[in-house]
């Protein structure tokens, strides 16, 4: 794979270049590198990008030889190098940042010249002998970086969902597991924070794992729109240097190369211009973060204490919690998850704005769309492991006190009213209030109900689903 | 209806208070109106919101009457009453604020006390007369404000997109007519600004159609959520107060009473506290926006001048454009869209504010997010027909200022790519920019292509499609 | 002021109408009025906007005159009018929506032809009789909308920040009092929701108060800047149609109308496109609210309870807190509050979002920004008022419950840190964590310190502030 | 520098762990690397917030030794230690992600761990040796996480502003240099992209500059609140472990180390759980944003072309600017600045979300604010160097397709309003605009003016600035 000289010289509309031989890009990866020191985040930081990318040219190449605008050499060097990448190779050579002006098309030209260059290598020549295989003419082949851009992004993005979604997955189980393990843990709800009425804690680990198994659906429909690209679009949508069928071939082999049900969008100008799939990832991503935070903001409150909190579980203990507070134990990891989802809702906020700021025929600040999503997705993934593996899985609940506050609690008067009336159950409970006593006793004094009934309506079985209990009150 | 008593007393948890005989709420109202003294939006405001109260108030004295938890003449009672709200009647004495605290339990009980009121008229007694029917243990019988407020909402903003969607699609047709009507006007392409190939007029309006059919797909998939409900949970989704089987029967007179196909969460403890459906809602309507923004940016854009701008176009003159400026015309009404677009991401942002604040078991920010859900809708609405009206439908078309810009462009030398190679083009283009020269004339003068072929290269039809010449260069 | 004719004709560039004779405005307010039927919002639901329009024609008229572009009776007339606006007449003839296009031509008209109406009839003669005195060519000359609506708005915001400190210093006078009133409250205080060390509930509200009087100055400097206005930019900052010096007689005329420290934009063409001073102020009210709303969460997370949540204090009962659970009372007014906040804060994002969208010599998205500004500030006054009376000031402390989980905690070992080293700390934490047992009774098994000082140490007045004790342990 | 041991066994409150003796660090940082494996970003990617730890630890020795809890040995061991930090030395070992949970406890107890052992090796101890200086009983006396942290976070960020602010006064003075050189080239300006008046291109850079100058005022002050600090407080503003006087000592003596104007916060409780400068901070920067943005737009808008475009000066070429469409050229640097500005508002929302998420005693979501910000300014600082150099520095004006404008337009027709009126100006523009003439022509066809005065009031120089003719109409 080595070249025979040290470096090569490489030439584009600017002027000329030298590269070192052993390099794979060429002239524009180059212009993109020192025009764009921007962040700390790098094409090979995202492998299914640099992938997605490949996967598009290797497309491009058999829909552009079946159409005979390459040699078969052509198209099986082009091809080769794709499976390489597809494989782990090269990836050191996509260097460019990943924030971007031109609305990708260093990022096209960065995949044009490494899998040309490669493919001359398979093919038996020198990286930059670009007369037997040409990063614009052959590799770029009736494409424009406004087709092959996006539909590499979509590519990626969609291979990240994939991979995406299992860790999410896992989370759910790792909560119904809990929901099965606490099930029979009685507590008491609170609504607006106020003691509310008893449930059980498993029901609680329910409630976070069902609506985050909600969020499934609305994730699958979202990700599901990436499967459809703007391939034949070319510069405009307009399919300008692409021949009839070239559209629908690449198309087909899209689908082959992935797997994937890949489909033409219906109107390629339109298409050209948007990148609300994206934006429509990102409100799926935010949306899901929307739960989680709920989620560890309840694990935080509920496991507040030790002994001035709420104290309902315990969450592992993870490391000191303070540098002054000796035997402090803190909620880090639940923590640190707020800290991510409200990462991913300020870069859902960066995609909208970019998303919002396509003019015309295109979308130039896509670059930084693409990152966000990429971003947010793997700052989750790291989240969602993190959080299962070192807390949920290792909750353990305090059954004393979850039974203790529903003893003391007023709360348990609602299940009074479908026999007594709000009213009643209403003087019942300012009573209890005022006087500090408890319902139960309240109720057997002022003779409204026996006890036995009194006990059977307050039977923790009872109060958490829906009964029918035929007791009437005493008068 | 009228109170044969000037006043009548109520009394709450709280304490007395006086209600004038002809108002149909009552005192937990007039409480609601005290304290909530806050924005210029009411419930009365939103009538598809107080009729959504209604249905489900409809709905649930249909299934405690199966249940025998209310006799014939209050369930006769309560469903009149609510017909006639669905009818436009009463919706006068739904005043509170949309922005209240409690949950919700204000709008709750404002449905109650003013279903009660009526219904015991209706009946032959006075308002008031809460022994023969009663807002909590009758009309709100088996509910809490947890189960029936976000029903009501959720049918409230369903009803509000059936009615939302027909506006966008309106808008959708009429940017297809305009492409129909722009078919044959040919003009440059632009991509990040700067002239990229050819297409035509029918295109870009084409493209604005087609982004905008789009997004039904989407809106209707968000729209859809609002079908499940959590009718049965009552107070945190346990149906404590609720019989075995109430859940299911209020499910199916909800569907009777709206005719829509309305599902019980799976999960009732996860759904009580979850308001996502409302984040997805408005997602939807923001993604929305980031395309009628494009779309208005570029209306703005392509109409600029008219002499010192690219005025590809001319929208309808409205209103003078300036108090200073003579004769000058402005886009004021893509501008106002904007505006409205801007209005609506920022209501989205306080939606998932108020979303992520949910606590244990309930949102107690809900009514906030209901707020901005229903203002959103309107101000789209709104939006669409006026710039349907007075600025899409009265577009006009500037074809030779459209054509002129693709005879003046070096953007066609693109079309010579399949012909003679990027590089060769490369050196056609600079050196046309670089001498003010036009492509045409610098192809046949360095004797590239015949005249006939460079004719049929660079005839508009085949630039602005897919297409195969079998044209080989001369040299 | 009855006009004797029953309408009158009015014509603009777009043509002729009819307008009725007892209304002030003209033919370009009506078409406004036509053109944007869009919000819940019109100029005269903000009297200090309209206000500030006629400061500011005030002002011009005097500069106008000055130089010899009015005469005596013109110039008189018009401040007359714009008097009698100041007194609050008039209000009824600004309809217009706040949310238009135009970039506020359609205010800026509005303004021009009620203020040149009503100065015609206070001058002798009918509205509409302009060659007496012209909307466009007196009242509105030597401006543009581009200077004369920024500056309307600039002074209509500044008098809406003097009306809205007093609310958020009142706010903060009622923190500060609870703050006295609760000095001598001992409680535990919390960390990441975990128990933590010893302080006083004064200490709790005196940060409360103190936190928001933070904002004052930061508040003050972002309303500052509303004091530096663009006249004399008239169409795009260059000063066109204006004299020399009209601007410095403006300023100095302005100063004299409004008592306010009134300066001009150092570079009129970099002012007229920018609106980034409603993009600070939008921002400082942003932060206020990031403030309050913590204020809200812990007013709700330490009065909850009653017997299931931590009940520090008691918030006064508003309202019945649920329709189906009696006798709950609910936080409804810091609910309310925090809904506030998130509002402001969804309509700051819109004025950033209007506020990015600046074109060349102006932005256009200027009207929207100046809604969410005026709305804003008017829900947090009427959040503000509602908090301190309707909460705050009633707020009662649960003194037994709070001394309790001080008497309870292991956090108090903290206070051994100094004299017995962290990890020493840390061990009898932990052994307190494991047997459930006391750190007092611990230390004291331990022999780690004499009872004497132990007491000294864990005295809450030597807890709950820095203090040097010089106490060595045992061994 | 090296230890004689190849590992040492530290130990905490979980356990114990073995440590690679060459490492600096200890078990509370080893357990933060394996509990937030997060993100990109790592504490010592940003070199100023090391030092701004390293700072705020030697200034709480200097006061600890004051008051005589460390010895001198101590002190100087610890102040050697953080001077060679301050040197650029050991950052590697400060390897913890920046978004972590804990409130930041893992980035103090890292930096009090390598202070310490590096401190110790220094005092001719082995790392580790804690029995003579300890972590937690020393480089942490007299702190806790709670006022060290957010204080090390305080000083990393001023010092980041203060090698921030030359950037952004670069660029401003770089459009000020464009601003003079193009003083003399004549335009168009534009209102809501429509044709207006005439005005210079320098004006147009002039202004861009004069917004960006505004910012400094807003920048300083928002950066200048960093310098109020909570030193002392500890571990929830009481200044538990803490005695009197060391808060002023440690003011002091950071003053000392810093040369900055530091000061105290006058309420330790509010301040400890407050990040609102953060808020304040990523709000100044955001409003940057809002300008640079507008500039990035209008370059890329005034730019466009060639020959389809505005085309009023030209940008530096960069790279070619498209992978099919030959001879292209794109606004690659501003659409790069574009994206920056995006993600810096994304992130402004993260440090809002997370700066609403404090509760009671701390907000344990400062972390991912902290990273927010230091992200935020160094993208920043890159794009204002790129866009300065790749960009700004190279324009090059079209003179005289900036004049040709002027000459064509109808919006000159405003000179005249101050001679022959609004009415009389628009029926010329309207007859121009209709017949496609000139205005010059048609007002001489009409004899409204003579040629001579006609010249006069349109020659540029009178157009673009303030001017007093005493010219009248002929009739």
């Amino acid at each position: 794979m080595e070249s025979k000289k040290p470096t090569r010289i490489e030439s584009d509309l600017i002027g000329e270049r030298e590269i070192p031989g052993h390099i794979l890009y060429g002239v524009q990866t180059l212009r993109g590198i020192e025009n764009f020191p921007i962040s700390n985040f790098h094409l090979n930081d995202y492998p299914l990008f640099v992938n997605g990318l490949a996967m598009t040219k290797w497309a491009a190449a058999v829909a552009n030889h079946r159409l005979g605008l390459l040699t078969d050499a052509q198209k099986d060097g082009i091809v080769a190098a794709c499976k390489e990448i597809l494989e782990g190779k090269h990836h050191e050579h996509f260097p460019v940042d990943m924030i971007q002006g031109g609305a990708g098309t260093t990022t096209n030209m960065n995949a044009n010249e490494v899998i040309c260059n490669r493919a001359l290598q398979i093919m038996g020549y020198e990286a930059g002998e670009f007369a037997y295989l040409s990063p614009n003419d052959h590799v770029n082949c009736s494409q424009s970086t406004n087709d092959a851009y996006p539909t590499g992004i979509h590519l990626g993005l969609y291979a990240t969902y994939q991979k995406f979604r299992p860790h999410l997955v896992d989370l759910i189980l790792s909560l119904r597991r809990k929901s099965e393990e606490f099930a029979h843990v009685l507590k008491m709800g609170r609504t607006q924070l106020e003691d509310a009425v008893p449930m059980s804690l498993g029901q609680t680990f329910g409630g976070f794992a069902s609506i985050l198994n909600d969020e499934l659906k609305n994730l699958d429909f979202a990700a599901e729109e990436f499967l459809t690209v703007n391939m034949g679009a070319t510069a405009i949508g307009t399919g300008i240097c692409a021949q009839p069928g070239y559209a629908e071939y690449c198309i087909e082999a899209l689908r082959e190369v992935t797997g994937w049900d890949i489909r033409l969008s219906e109107d390629l100008v339109g298409a050209t211009s948007d990148t609300s799939v994206m934006v429509g990832y990102s409100s799926a991503l935010r949306r899901i973060c929307v739960k989680v935070n709920k989620i560890c903001n309840d694990l935080r409150l509920l496991a507040s204490g030790p002994r001035c909190g709420l104290h309902e579980f315990n969450l592992p203990a993870m490391q000191p919690g303070s540098s002054i507070m000796p035997g402090k134990v803190n909620p880090v990891i639940p923590e640190v998850m707020n800290q991510i989802c409200y990462k991913v809702m300020g870069n859902d906020l960066t995609v909208t704005l970019a998303g919002d700021a396509a003019q015309m025929e295109l979308n130039a600040m896509e670059p930084v769309m693409a990152q966000c999503c990429f971003e947010s997705s793997d700052l989750l993934m790291n989240g969602f492991d993190t959080l299962r593996t070192l807390c949920i899985d290792g909750i353990t609940a305090n059954e004393d006190e979850c039974r203790g506050y529903i003893r003391n609690s007023i709360g348990i008067v609602t299940a009074l009213n479908p026999i007594i009336g709000y009213k009643n159950s209403t003087k019942i409970a300012k009573e209890a209030m005022e006087t500090g006593r408890g319902v139960y006793d309240l109720v057997l004094e002022h003779d409204i109900l026996s006890k036995e009934d009194l006990d059977t309506i307050l039977s923790p079985e009872n109060m958490i689903k829906p009964v029918k209990l035929d007791i009437k009150p005493r008068h």
